[in-house]
């Protein structure tokens, strides 16, 4: 616990430093990093081997455990990453808006660091250095709080990380990390407001629970991604199937996925077997409503009946919920009430069908005619991610450097007072 | 608790059908409204007196007893306040950015209401109108939760405004008040993550502390002002004695007041005796460093010593602490430390030492040669304000109806699956 203060002092000294930095001195600490990360490549595969045998140890297997793995490739495409960055402006110093008052004053909107931010996270020892240099171009110093699965990977990460700020003449306090990954220290980290200016937990549905929960420092939530595609009645099958098949089985595991496929009941007999086969063919499993398990049985295709908690899940899995409805007022309103305002589609030929999902489906993004993967800071073009804000204030959708800027007003007075 | 779970579940419906209302709606609304309160004038007076009476009988006198007290005078007030909102232009549905990605996706950003919104705040009635007024503008549903003392003025004046919404033609749900003031039932208002997008409380530092460590909701902090006037050494006197007296004792009891004032010490022995003269003449309480206290003493003012925790303190009152330091940069560290990143200001004549306060410190509005107490919503130019933010995330400074929207990312496809 003591570690945990002591780091997040640091950091948030470091932040008072960073704030004013050029965005070429950044870009040099940037490329310091990418050289050390490259240069200290065994040390870092060397740490993450050991946290490769506890994981095996415990018994962890499959896409989890390949999650954790570093390899010489994965490194390398982690500084790709880094100098990914490099290349992207500096969103910092610029001044939005600015007017003249009446009375003279000259009012500015200038975009300045958010200051010090934690992350909370899981696994993936890649978000160490993701997070930290996203935050760093910004001009924000970090506090990383990983997984324990990755500890001796991130602890490697952030020394080498470290050593490039050095080299750039950089406080290295700029990026730290909680080297106790018991949950106390988690909870309590949540609490720092004296040190912390914003909380961003990345990572599964509980864990951004346990941080909406505890925090006292402001939060913005991610990721947690329930998504439907909603097939209109007149809707081009075709596309549809297109559709369909690729929200839910390009990248089953990830939050922009669908997990939810809601058919208009018009075309609901001739739509539903079809794309339901295609699905299955793909190795998807189907929960149904009593509708579409009834239409499905007619055309002899056997599924299982969804139950009210299949509604709010996200499977991250290549499971389907699959419900029929009456009509786009009863689509939207099942999306809104069982979704996680992430990303939401639907497939219609008729205007004002789209128009109203596109103004009454409450989510992040509303898609008309597209594929719900496409809610990406990449796919954006904002060039960089440091995660999909799902809820409503200061960020919403995917969030680039942009958004881990705040503003300042700075006015240009000549003695003015209030009368 | 009952009452709570059950205006909060209104307001969260009611907010489902305000997020497409058009202006003209929406004015409309407003409009009816403020007839309304002008119609029921005696109704509201009535229902003030009961509040004025349990004060009396409390005790209540003074400035807090003439904040709680409606007139016919004062509600006309009121009520040229929504004629005023009825004209700002309504922030919604504006379409900030589109544009089109290399795939053919045509991706836009396009401000829409963030939800149901709660308000917590303290004793003054006409916060009611004005918080209920603004978010309904901005398409926004309102969960109201005022002080004890005007429980029956608040009461009156929100069954008055449903009349409003129900000639308007508008779900009465809009507009809500939780009527059990207890503060359990306040902490469980906090929680309502379930049916509140957002949570402003308006009020003291107490009001604003026990929101900010009890909260589930996402919190916009407002308010609280321990704003400070560097002068510096190239200062011009009289500019300064205006700035600092204007600043100090236009309005005490406002948040953008100052309740600092920081002197080079270059300048200290001939600024500060006369600066203190000037403020006690007009009934200020100085207490200062050990340094003022010594050069007052010279010049024969007696002076209370500071101690550590005035430097933190929010007097909004005519008091006023005074700090010799050595240098700009000790100022930007004194305020960096003690402020409440509200309005800081600094008096000078030298171009880098405004840039470098500009740049440093870090508050919602810096000022060079002019008072804080132009952080407003009005004298920015917004015509309106909610509140004025103190934190970073989403909105800071003055928040006008802007600031009472989120976005939502609308996405144009025309079959666009993800490769």
């Amino acid at each position: 616990m003591s570690d945990l203060i002591y780091k997040a002092k640091k950091v948030k000294e470091a932040s008072k430093k960073l704030m004013n930095l050029s965005e070429n001195e950044k870009n040099k600490a940037l490329s310091c990093i990418s050289q050390k990360i490259l240069e200290k490549m065994d040390f870092i595969l060397q740490e993450n081997q050991k946290d490769m045998e506890n994981a095996i140890s415990k018994g962890i297997k499959g896409a989890l455990l390949d999650r954790l793995k570093l390899t010489e490739d994965r490194i390398k495409q982690i500084c790709k990453g880094i100098e990914d960055v490099i290349k992207l402006p500096d969103p910092v110093g610029e001044v939005i808006s600015m007017w003249k008052r009446p009375n003279g004053l000259v009012i500015g909107q200038k975009r300045v660091p958010i200051g010090a931010i934690g992350i909370i996270y899981e696994a993936r020892p890649n978000v160490t250095v993701d997070a930290a240099v996203l935050c760093l171009k910004a001009g924000n110093s970090v506090l990383l709080r990983g997984g324990s699965e990755a500890i001796n990977s991130n602890i490697a990460l952030v020394k080498t990380m470290k050593e490039g700020l050095i080299e750039a003449g950089i406080e290295e306090g700029s990026i730290e990390i909680v080297e106790d990954t018991s949950r106390e220290t988690a909870v309590a980290m949540m609490k720092l407001n004296e040190y912390l200016d914003l909380l961003i937990p990345r990572g599964g549905a509980n864990l951004i629970k346990t941080v909406v929960q505890n925090a006292t420092v402001p939060v913005i939530e991610t990721g947690v991604g329930n998504c439907h595609v909603f097939v209109d009645e007149s809707a081009d099958f075709e596309m549809a199937k297109r559709i369909v098949v690729n929200a839910k089985t390009q990248r089953p595991g990830v939050c922009n996925a669908a997990e939810k496929l809601i058919v208009h009941k018009n075309i609901a007999e001739s739509f539903l077997p079809m794309i339901v086969k295609e699905l299955m063919s793909k190795g998807v499993e189907i929960r149904g409503c009593s509708k579409t398990v009834e239409i499905c049985k007619q055309n002899g295709i056997e599924v299982k009946e969804a139950t009210e908690d299949d509604w709010y899940t996200e499977y991250l899995d290549l499971i389907m919920g699959v419900k029929v409805v009456d009509s786009v007022e009863e689509a939207i309103e099942h999306i809104n009430k069982y979704g996680s305002k992430h990303s939401e589609a639907i497939v219609t030929r008729d205007y004002f069908n789209a128009q109203k999902f596109l103004d009454y489906v409450d989510a992040a993004a509303v898609y008309v005619n597209a594929s719900t993967r496409f809610t990406d800071g990449f796919e954006f073009g904002f060039g960089a991610e440091i995660g999909i804000s799902t809820q409503k204030l200061h960020a919403r959708g995917p969030m680039g450097l942009k958004e881990l800027t705040t503003i300042k007003y700075i006015i240009y007075g000549s003695g003015q007072v209030r009368e």
